[in-house]
Formats: structure tokens, sequence, C-alpha cells
């Protein structure tokens, strides 16, 4: 039996004002950038701040009676779900209303392909636009980054009860039960550590010559592993120490934050003895040597050079960030095609980038070696291990649903797309950069080219499946079965 | 410690002695149809059979006393792997030494191609070849289909020791324990059931107006789903009639044969409450449909035309036949892709059909079910079921595991192609056609063309590809592990 009411509503709205007066804040300081450059976008700020603002203030008045009800499951998954859609709406405001992005279709697709840190874009002239604007897109990226449920989490107390759900339900971050007290500490814990790098990287990039303005909207797209510039050309025109900058930074976002965590508080032995880890940098330096040295035989690039676009673009690929040093469509089919699989490999758990992520395929791999070990031994009993502790059969089975559930849309999606009529590797290209939050994809929608010639129906359907992936698939998903509508 | 001791080497050569005097027998019932045709092929009969049977022969009588040793696990893989080696190596042997197909990587790739029931073939013009050559080339596929290891398990009594492991490792048959003493009476069973089904077609063709030699070869290709056939044109030119009985007899093909069993014992009730047996008809019907619309609004056939040959491709790609009535490349994009789709489904376990099976991805979906309940419910305990059993852990696992290597295999074989210089399309669907077991694949190996412009190294991965997927795999890759070696 179908039924709405079994949902809090009223609880729902009262959070859903809360993170709407968040987002008015955060537009607030992209109107302060606006109002130092002075140009044509402080009236549009000036409108999306105030219905922004206005919107979410009238829903806590409206439903302030509710802060007090328990959040339950369900409920965590219809928020977390709202929210997301919720904050690019209102996110596309400072686009529409300034009149930058004047189609609503391509406003609302760049805020989510902000807020979920995809990097895909669909403006063909980035450069012409206010500095207000470009800030408050890589901003957007910086938002969604840590997840703005972790944020709500970190500042508001009265989520005690609830927040574990919600926490959980955003984040691949998962909150084993023991840290149930703690789940305040470790948002707050986690955000500085986000604020820190960034601030790190900003430094070393005005350092390196770039100007403040584009070395805080680059640190938001590195940290974040977001990827909007507000460069035309991304990072191609800026030097090599820049480049290699980035492509450290993009590095470090893509690992767990509770390593950084260990290495802060001066565990670095037990932080570097991660497998996860070792399996990452392993994947990385793998696919950046066999690159590299295709690229110097191919005599496309100098040994340096061709270490360097190798590397920059595997990161870059890897953590789901999406910006380039140069185009990989022009390389060879072969190191094209390493870049299409390391689409599917993702960052590691627990860190700002997107994708299947290190772990899940590290589970597989082990899991691959027992079966042959069992094979050939018939009684014998060997648990999977990961570091020193045993996975739980639960956790194994979650990262192979995972994986192919992950495969399984990337096709559905792909055969959308052509059967909409685009070409084959446009609509694979869009569907997995997409999912997978990364940026540039392939045929048309290349790292050279943008998604301002998709069709209206083509980009809806790329927002879903962004924020399918932004939210580990499952907790989208299952809103739309009929067991989570039965009471 | 690698040790090649720990193997009964003079076990393993005694049986292979035997499976290649079984093999010399087929080969004579070939010699009788060229010594009735009267062609050019005989001498090469004479040669092949004396060769296959003197070494056969040899082995035997060298290492008779160890027919009373025990077949060990590890030997077991050994076995089946060499076995089919050396039966797709000496069944090569008629095709050189008949000078049909006078290069021996072309010979021995018919022939593996022949045993696995691949069906991809390197003749130009099959027609030209002489009856007996076109017969023995049928029936590598009718030998290959039912699997060299039941047939010997059938006969050999001896076996009943280890013939368990060597059952379990070569077929995806895998029977249970409390069946061990009546493997002998299962491995006569499934060969009486593929005899019978094979008469039946032969008959049912020749009603229908085709000669008894194409019947007969025809109907060896379709029971075992090899997909071989004695035209050039494969069954386009045929009449519908003939389209309808060899489409229906693929589609019966791809059934488990315990179903069949059930269904000539009475037990009609229980034999159609089988859960596999409802998708794969499901997944047919589905496809077939939406393949025959696209043909109909596209106006390329009319409405029975394009419900026969879509259910025809549908059929004889879903049960890796390989059989053709069209060329589907010369179809819709959308309707290619459906069919490239298809040819990771396969058919269903316990059929001589090839592919990843239908029950596997019915695991796979009860297992995506069961992860929204999960999601949902904490605390609340629901098994996987299959029919009214529970599905054991370990058995699910052993799908995903299966599903997730096939893929992993199909990106690194087309990868291989690729660096090979073989264009995208035709890598992709050489490597997918080979490990399932179909026939046609895409781009320069569709339907209506052939594997013959492929490099030497090419067709070697492929043989090594058909054998992967022939094996189910797990069988064939564990040899290549180090723990195997090991002591």
């Amino acid at each position: 039996m179908l039924s709405l009411r079994q949902f809090n509503w009223s609880l729902i709205f009262y959070l859903v004002g809360y993170i709407l007066m968040f987002e008015s804040v955060f537009m607030i300081s992209a109107f302060i950038v606006s109002m130092i450059y002075n140009e044509s976008d402080i009236v549009g700020f000036e409108e999306s701040i105030g219905v922004t603002f206005g919107v979410g203030l009238l829903f806590i008045l409206l439903f302030r009676r509710s802060k007090h009800l328990r959040i339950g499951k369900k409920d965590s998954f219809i928020i977390v779900a709202i929210t997301w859609i919720v904050i690019s709406l209102f996110g596309s405001l400072p686009f529409y209303l300034s009149h930058s992005i004047p189609d609503f279709t391509n406003a609302f697709f760049e805020s989510i392909s902000g807020f979920t840190t995809t990097g895909s874009s669909i403006l063909t002239d980035i450069e012409s636009l206010p500095h207000g604007i470009l800030f408050w897109r890589s901003l957007t990226h910086w938002i969604g980054g840590m997840g703005i449920i972790v944020l709500v989490v970190a500042i508001i107390p009265f989520l005690k009860i609830g927040g574990m759900h919600l926490f959980n339900a955003e984040s691949s971050m998962s909150i084993e039960e023991k840290f149930r007290p703690r789940i305040f500490e470790v948002a707050k814990r986690l955000w500085f550590i986000y604020i820190a790098i960034t601030v790190l990287e900003v430094i070393m990039l005005c350092f390196g010559g770039m100007s403040l303005f584009d070395s805080i909207c680059h640190s938001f797209g590195t940290v974040a592993t977001g990827g909007f510039s507000p460069r035309n050309t991304s990072i191609t025109e800026y030097n090599a120490y820049i480049q290699y900058v980035i492509a450290a930074f993009m590095l470090v976002s893509g690992i767990n934050f509770s390593i950084h965590y260990l290495i802060l508080s001066g565990r670095v032995k037990r932080a570097f003895s991660n497998q996860e880890l070792h399996l990452y940098l392993l994947i990385i330096l793998t696919v950046t040597v066999i690159i590299a040295i295709k690229l110097i035989s191919d005599n496309i690039y100098g040994v340096e050079a061709a270490f360097r676009h190798s590397f920059f673009q595997v990161v870059s690929i890897i953590t789901a960030t999406g910006f380039a040093t140069a185009d990989y469509l022009k390389w060879p089919v072969i190191t094209c095609l390493l870049i299409f699989m390391l689409m599917f490999v993702g960052a590691c758990a627990g860190s700002t980038g997107g994708g299947i992520k290190v772990i899940r395929h590290l589970i597989f791999l082990k899991h691959i070696k027992r079966r042959f070990f069992e094979m050939l031994h018939t009684n014998a009993y060997c648990p999977i291990r990961y570091g020193k502790t045993v996975v739980a059969t639960e956790t194994s089975r979650s990262a192979f649903n995972f994986i192919m559930v992950y495969i399984m849309l990337f096709v559905v999606g792909s055969l959308l797309l052509i059967a909409l009529g685009n070409d084959s590797s446009t609509s694979m290209g869009a569907i997995i950069t997409s999912m997978g939050g990364i940026g540039p994809g392939f045929g048309t929608v290349g790292p050279a080219s943008n998604f301002a010639h998709l069709s209206i129906a083509v980009k809806w359907i790329l927002a879903l499946f962004m924020l399918l992936g932004r939210l580990e698939i499952f907790t989208l998903m299952v809103i739309f079965t009929p067991v989570f509508w039965k009471r």
C-alpha cells in the first residue's frame, strides 16, 4: 500500500529551510566578489540571495515545531535527495537571474554539475562571464565536494540523533556505530582538513604566478575534485610548476581524508600502511608510465612533457576532477582507452573523488585470489582481510553489488543517449563522466569541447546521472523502488 | 616451490590416449561421408585417422599401468585443459592434411572454433570444400557441445572415482555431492537427450526440403549451439519454415538439459516452474519485440519477416550459436547494441550454450532487490531464494566473481587486440564472440564476413579466449596462477 504519510514531511521541509539559509550565506560571499569587481552580475546576486534566503526562512518558520522530531531511516533518503535537488535548483539562480546563462536547463545543468563536483560545462566562452558568477561556479564545487549534509551535521547541534542516517546516506565515508556520539566531531574534523588543503593550494598557486582570483577558483575545483576552471583552456596555458602543483593536490584530494587526519596527528606509519592507498598509487604510477611511453614513442611530446601531461590527465581522471592540460582525444587510441578505463576506477573511499572507488576494486581482486585458492584447497577457510581486519561478507557483497549496478547503469544510460540520436562514443563518454563526476568525456564532449550542443532531454538525463553518482547510486535508486513507498 | 612431480602425468597421458582413440572413431564417421561422395579429402582423412589413432594407442600402451591411480583435484584441471587443446590439435589434421585449409594457424583456429562451439570461421568459400571435411567441421561442434569429458565419463567405467572432478571442471552442470555415485547415469542421460534432439531436428529439416547432408550438419551446429553452416550464406537463403525450425531448436538447446529430462519423465509442471527458464524466455521475448518494432518502423522488413529475423538473431546470439538469417550490422545502431548486449547474457546453465548464463544474472538481480530491502529494514534477514531453495553465499559470490572476471577479461582482450592494430568494434566484437562461443562479431568480423583477414597473433589470442569461455574461465585460469604450481 502506497503511503506518503509515513514520512515526516514537516521535518524534511524544516531541514531544507536550513540548507537554503546556508546556501544564501555562500551566495553572499560570491556577491562580495561581484561587488569588488563591480560587474553586471550584482543585481542577479541580490535577487538570488533574496529568493534563497526568503524561501529558507519561510520554511524554517512554517515548520519550526517539528525540529524535535526524530529523523527516520526512510526520511533520511528523502532529505538527502531533496537537499541535492533543491540546492542545485537555487544554485542555478545566480546564473539565470544575472543572464549569464539565459536558458534554464543550461543554468541547472551548470549548477548540478558544480554541486556534484562533475565539472561538465555548457559554457562556450567562460572568460566572458563576470567574476562573481565564475566565483559562484567554483564555489558550488567546494560546497558539494565535502557534502552539504556533512556541513549541516557539523554545524546544527540538534541533528545529533538523526545525523548518522543522513551522514551515511550521503557519504561514502560510512561512519561505524562506535563513532555515533562523535559524528559532530568527525564532521568538524573533515571540514578543517578540507579548508586547510584549500588554503595551502591557494598559497602555492599564487606563488607560481597565478592571480589570487584564479588560484582560489582552481583550488575550489581541485580540492573538491570538481574541474570547473575560470579559464577557457582549463590548465593548458599555465606553466609546468602550476600543472605539477594542481596534479599533486588532485592526487591528495583523491585520498581518504582519514589518512590525512592520521598524518596530521602524527600517525604517519599507520597512514601509509593503508592498502587502498597502495593500489591507488600503483594504478596512477602504472597508467602514467604506459601513457608517457606511448606519447614519447609516438613523438607527441618530449620526456618531461610526456610524463607531466600523462600524470596530470591520469590523476585528473582517476580522482574525477576533470581539469585538462591537453586534449587526450588527440592522443593515440590505446591511451584514450586507458583513460576511458580509468573512468571506471575512481578515487579512494572517504575522499572527495567520485567513481566506483579503489577499495571496491581491491575487495574484488582479493575475492578472485581467494577463489583460485579455494579451487585447489577444498576445505580451507580463508577470510578476506583488509589491513588487519576481516572484511565482512556484507561489505564484500555490497562492493560487488555496487560495481555491477554501476556498469549496468552505464550500459542503460549509454543506450538511452544512443536511442536519442547521439553517437556511441559521445553517449558512453557523457554517461560515465557524469556518473563518475569527472567532467570531460569522449566523442563530441571531450576535454577541448563542452556540453552546450546536447539536447535538452540529454542534459536532464546527465543531470540525473550526476546525482546518482554523487549519492553513490543506491541512496537515490532506493527512492524509486516500490518497497520504499510501502508502509 | 614450483613442483611438476605433484601431478600424475602418466595417468594424464593415459587419459589423453583414450580421448584420441575416441576422436579417431568420430573421424572415421566423417571418413565414411568422404568415401560416399568420393572427393579429394579421402587421403587426408586416412592420414589423420592413422596419426590420431596411432598416437592414442601409443599413449594407452605406454601408460596403461597408471590406470588405477586416483585423479587428484589439480590433475583434473590439467586433464581438462590438455584434453581440449589436444582434441583441437588433432581435430585440425583433416583440414590441414586434406589441404582444405593449407595454413596451420587457420586449421587450428577452425578446429578449436568447432570444438568450443564458437563457430567463427576463417573460410571464405565454404561450399568449395569436400563434403567429408564439411561434415567433420560440423561434427566438431557436436562433440564439443556436450563436452568430450562428459562423453568419456559416460563410457569409461574406471573413471568412477575421479570422474566427479573432471565433470565439474569441464561443465557448468555442476553435479551435487549426492549424485556422485550416479555420475555415470547422469552423463548417459545427457547424451541420450542430446542425440534425441539432434535426430528430431534432422527429421524436421528434411521435412522442410533441406538435403539430408545439410540437415545433419545444421542440426549438429544447432544442438551444440555452434553455428558452422555448410552454406556460404548460413541460413539466409532457406525458407521461413526452416528458419523457424532452426530458431526453435536453438532456443531448446539453450535450456538446461535437466529441464528436458524433467519433461521427458513427465514432470512438466516442475520443469516449467524454473526461474532461470522464465527469465531466459522473458529476455528473448522482450528483445525480439523491441528489435522487430524498430525494423518495422524503419521499413527494413514487413511484419512477419521483421519478427522472424529478429527472433532468429536474438535466439542465435543469446544461445551463442551464431547462425544468421540476416546481417545485423546493416540494421539500425540501437538494434546492433542490443545484440552486443545479448552477447553478455548467455544461455541457461546446464545447456550447450555459452556466455555468462542467465542464472548468474538472475542471482545478481535478486541481490539488488535484497539490497534495497535491507537499506530500509535494518535487522531483516532475507535470504536469496532460487525456486524453493536458499542460494548459498558461496554460490552468489561465485556468480559475482564470474560476471566480473568475464567483463574484466573482455576489457583486457579488447585492449590487446586494439594494441595489435585492430579497430575497436572489431576487437570488442571478436573477443566477446570468442569468449561467449557465439561466432559472428562486429566491425570486420560481422555475420556476413569471416575471421580470415585477422593476423596470426590475433587468431591465437581468440583461440585462447574460446577455450577460456568454453571451460568457464576459472578452470583454465587457475592453471596460470602461482598457487597451482606450488606443492
